[in-house]
């Protein structure tokens, strides 16, 4: 049996960045919080807390903080069955539900739906950001308990719902196109004017070469890990880069912003998996991540 | 020495994702890449380059990625100096320069500066983004060249020039303070209210707090790793949260955000750190990060 006391005091110092203060929400003294931290880490052999400032978890740290969030929430649950269980004195601690999410569904249309649940309910949400084609990996070790992903097929132990596709458009400024695509936008050009990257796992620029231009190119790139700055940066003719309709609709009405190819979208399916475990307990995010989408996305290619 | 065929394959590994892509720019066959890849990790005995789709850099293969980086940027310079070094006909490949900057900058004034500063030259920038208290640590370990920082004292090996003050406001909806501090923005309120807060290194709501009631509450929180992701969660009520003035001025002035306590700001005095060993290279990039940090930022309280 795990020793939750312990397991408790570790996910407080990570929550709250130190060991004062998960001594302070536990009422108990921070040397009471050290040693319980310390007799687990002495057990397991591991390090679980890297002390500084604030204090955050190792990996093995972080296992053991999403285990408690979804012990908790499996808590929550026994005790509205069996009130008596639980001490009505003592205070209910806060569930934080831990969910995956590209950062240009956040920046779209996912928060929307994210903030309608807060309110209908008291839980917390740890948003994750990853990659569409890597939210899932977060699902399938266990660090959440949903996730906006690419991936159609469901992960072991998850239910998937289709939520439609996220539409992009390849947008530079018209001063870019006019400094790196006089001659129109091919395959030479390409390889010298630069693009926009979000990260390593970002391959939507290639992808739209690809069924663009029916080709591979390597690109030259500016690497920017922001949403709203892939917008600034090709307002500002830093580079071309793939951006969600939603944020550019304007800025190519205004001519603020070009389609590098007019009409050459790229859609990208998107789908909702939910561990079973907390099915129930995130139906009611479940049903307005769905409307959302609903609303937001375009119908899959 | 070096084996510096080896370190550029892969570089261009890690930069386009793939032993293909990577051997088209360098015109060699994959194989010849691969070979060059596996045999420089067999003299290291150590993995540079995690096999993958798409490949990227293992932490040792980091390291060398930004030692080719730093190492371009310095023969840049040399051929400036001694054209006949290099073989005219061969393209110059591109040097691509690692900066930090923290979320909210590159959200408000920093891409304005970087964009106008890739206008004016054919550099790629690798724009990294942390915590505010962290991005030192990128420069400490040579993993950028420049970096925007709360930190005041030099790093070693680098230059600092004082850039302002980034100004916060602790802000919610209407709607949120109604149903979260009916009674004012006392400590109770405070611990029931969820906050927003954009990962374990973000101190800003606890510093606010701190300076405006004057001791420290453990917050439920909601955690939000996106700078757009925070304002357009305190506009749909999902909590409050410390936003950067520019972002909110509009939302402010017509109530759709309110502050927490009127007045009570928090300013974050910034620096730009640049590497001694780029800083000329870098000049015509911190001119331009100083002039729009001098528009921008407040000055420092």
């Amino acid at each position: 049996m795990i020793d939750y006391p312990a397991a408790r005091a570790v996910a407080l110092v990570v929550q709250t960045g130190s060991f004062e203060k998960a001594a302070a929400a536990l009422n108990v003294t921070p040397s009471a919080v050290s040693q319980r931290v310390k007799q687990l880490e002495e057990r397991l052999g591991a390090v679980l807390v890297e002390r500084g400032i604030p204090c955050t978890a190792t990996e093995k740290g972080e296992w053991l903080c999403r285990h408690m969030d979804h012990v908790s929430l499996l808590e929550r649950e026994l005790t509205a069955h069996l009130p008596g269980l639980v001490d009505p004195t003592a205070p209910v601690p806060r569930v934080t539900l831990a969910i995956a999410a590209n950062a240009d569904s956040l920046g779209t249309w996912f928060l929307a739906a994210a903030a309608a649940f807060t309110q209908g309910c008291d839980h917390l949400l740890n948003i994750v950001i990853d990659d569409q084609d890597h939210t899932a990996d977060w699902l399938r070790r266990g660090r959440v308990l949903a996730a906006v992903t690419s991936l159609e097929k469901p992960i072991q132990g998850c239910r998937v719902t289709a939520l439609g596709a996220l539409r992009y458009h390849a947008t530079a400024s018209p001063d870019f196109m006019a400094r790196h695509f006089p001659g129109g936008v091919t395959a030479d050009a390409l390889a010298q004017a630069p693009a926009l990257t979000f990260n390593q796992k970002d391959r939507l620029q290639h992808d739209w070469i690809r069924r663009t231009l029916g080709r591979d190119i390597v690109l030259p790139t500016h690497w920017l890990p922001s949403t709203q700055g892939f917008v600034d940066g090709a307002l500002a003719g830093m580079g071309w880069g793939m951006n969600p309709a939603q944020l550019v609709r304007g800025h190519l009405e205004a001519g603020r912003l070009v389609e590098l190819v007019p009409g050459a979208i790229l859609d990208v399916p998107l789908f909702w998996q939910v561990s079973r475990l907390a099915a129930d307990q995130l139906a009611d995010l479940s049903r307005r991540v769905v409307a959302t989408a609903k609303r937001e996305l375009v119908p899959p290619p």
